[in-house]
């Protein structure tokens, strides 16, 4: 096994896939269709991603051996998810190498780390100030003096981990704030006032070729994305800006990969970035459907050493996740028109589980 | 186990494919995005669709007792390609059941059966005559009196198993034609004079609802297809008629799956049928690209008693085979624009073989 190399990866090699959900399942199909094997680490026995990759090591991302196994079967080694326990992290850095590296997990890993970062570039954010007690976030409300939100700096997604506090809010709020994070390292986010959101899925190669899709519309109901349209209703120059940031983001951190980079948009088009995703993203699952080329096999082709693809779309067009019973519509959507559906190959239906998505071309 | 219903097959169900090529891969896949796992059944260790399904059996397509466990772990059992040997088929009807079923592959099995059948329903072929002997020949060609092609009845496919035949073949000539049939039960074809090649691909379900994408226009050399090409440069009423001839046959054959038609287009417009395959269709593989709902995932549909989808095609388009060395243009097909590339993890370029396609958005 030759790794680190900036020549393309030949077909027929092998992509190791830390994490086997739905993430994962979408990267090993656009690696197939680029000639590639597929090896997923993922400790769930049926996982997505093993339904539709070469092989399955069925272990916790801690587990060394298992890291060890991955690496030797593996030419390169990507990732689904950026909460990758700090040993494996370690394991992998010292002795397999990462696409994308541990700087950009670094970055993502820890939203005040992140925050700071972002800030660091002159990207504007939603005003926030670190809590590691409750007296500080006593403090930190009173600074920021908005509604806000309490967000834990680690290993938060979908909405876990947050609470929101109105303004001026009483003793009892505080503490039931503190409590919902566990009480743990925390930043409170002013609750940034915004018209919409929207994201951009951007690619960055290891010889810095760098391509981005155009900016999706994203509506999120309880912490969770719902749809992802586009275009998006924004202005061109919102549009150029969103991009310019994103693109601004993985030049910053010689990024590999696709890298997620999430907006809102202020009522006079203001953006302030909310959050970035190093790695394929929910809102970009379009592109499969819509795209000339997904923003799975741009990752893959990134990790690959391959030139980057095309972003452009043949169509506009809806994406709308499948969340928990929502798969009861599906009956439905098997009838209608200029719909292609996804479906994940989970067993089991849970509220708030994604199953699946659909887009509607527009 | 249940099998044989009419109702929908659940998410999570099993659909079994006999065959593991590049159709069978893309089958599994179009599979997986419904939420099915797959098994596969095919001798050759690694073959292209053990790559992408959940299991693999690897054994010989007559071996019973492998049949029997496809049996056994498949809700439903599909098939890539129409050459199952007669033990095999015998054994899954009586014991397992099949979609698309013996009577589709007892017509396309045999080429004298295929066009007898053809002629019955009032459909137009190349004139022909049956040859099991070299007298046999001698007389056909007197009878046909036109260059012509003698065509192995069984197991022909990619050109393989023909030998063209000019007018007034000497006896050398004759004798060379019989030789390399392997003087087995032939047809001797007029040969057709045709402007194009085009091929529709339709499907059935087992509600006998029926849809078929617009028919592609397809160049072959050396027997084997090149390009396929939508819209074909065909007349309305050429293109209606080929469907409706195309939909006699699945409605003839109370067919339940994906099949291809190929016609010949004279220089009048009038249409002859080439061959028919019950399967899905290389002429097809455009659809995963343009259309909204691949013939992979219709075929999918079909054998699992869902609705058919929509065959509209959001771009016209260009599907090319990459072929044997054709695969050396790869790297300058990843920086066009416009082109979806979809290699098949075949480990070994050999000349003639099918390495992958890309198809061209227009």
């Amino acid at each position: 096994m030759e790794r680190n190399q900036s020549s393309p990866l030949p077909p027929g090699s092998t992509i190791g896939i830390i994490g086997g959900g739905q993430l994962g399942r979408m990267l090993a199909m656009a690696a197939a269709r680029l000639g590639y094997k597929t090896i997923v680490l993922d400790p769930a026995k049926d996982c997505p991603a093993s339904q539709t990759s070469n092989h399955h090591i069925e272990a916790a991302y801690d587990d060394v051996e298992a890291l060890k196994m991955l690496g030797k079967r593996s030419d390169v080694i990507t990732y689904e998810f950026e909460n990758i326990p700090a040993n494996a992290l370690y394991f992998l850095e010292e002795n397999i190498g990462l696409k994308p590296d541990r700087l950009a997990l670094e970055k993502s890993q820890d939203r005040l780390v992140e925050k700071d970062f972002l800030s660091q570039l002159k990207i504007a954010t939603a005003p926030y100030h670190p809590v590691s007690s409750f007296d500080e976030l006593a403090n930190a409300v009173s600074l920021i003096d908005t509604p806000s939100i309490l967000k834990t700096r680690r290993f938060g997604y979908d909405g876990k981990g947050q609470a929101r506090l109105p303004l001026n809010p009483s003793e009892d709020e505080l503490a039931a704030a503190w409590t919902s994070v566990g009480e743990s390292e925390s930043i409170l986010e002013s609750f940034f006032i915004f018209q919409r959101e929207i994201s951009v899925i951007v690619c960055r190669s290891a010889t810095a070729q760098i391509v981005a899709y155009d900016p999706a519309e994203n509506v999120h109901r309880g912490g969770i994305l719902r749809t992802s349209e586009v275009p998006a209703a924004i202005t061109a120059s919102t549009a150029n800006e969103a991009t310019r940031i994103a693109i601004s983001i993985v030049e910053a951190l010689e990024y590999v990969g696709v890298m997620g980079v999430e907006f809102f948009v202020a009522p006079n088009g203001d953006l302030a970035v909310n959050e970035i995703a190093p790695r394929v993203h929910n809102s970009g699952h379009w592109t499969e459907a819509a795209g000339i080329v997904s923003q799975f096999e741009q990752h893959i082709r990134a990790v690959a050493n391959l030139p980057l693809g095309d972003c452009a779309r043949h169509s506009d067009c809806v994406m709308e996740n499948l969340i928990g019973d929502d798969v009861d519509i599906i009956p439905s959507l098997l009838t209608q028109k200029g719909v292609r559906i996804h479906l994940y190959g989970k067993a089991e239906t849970r509220p708030g589980r994604k199953m699946g998505h659909f887009t509607r071309l527009t």
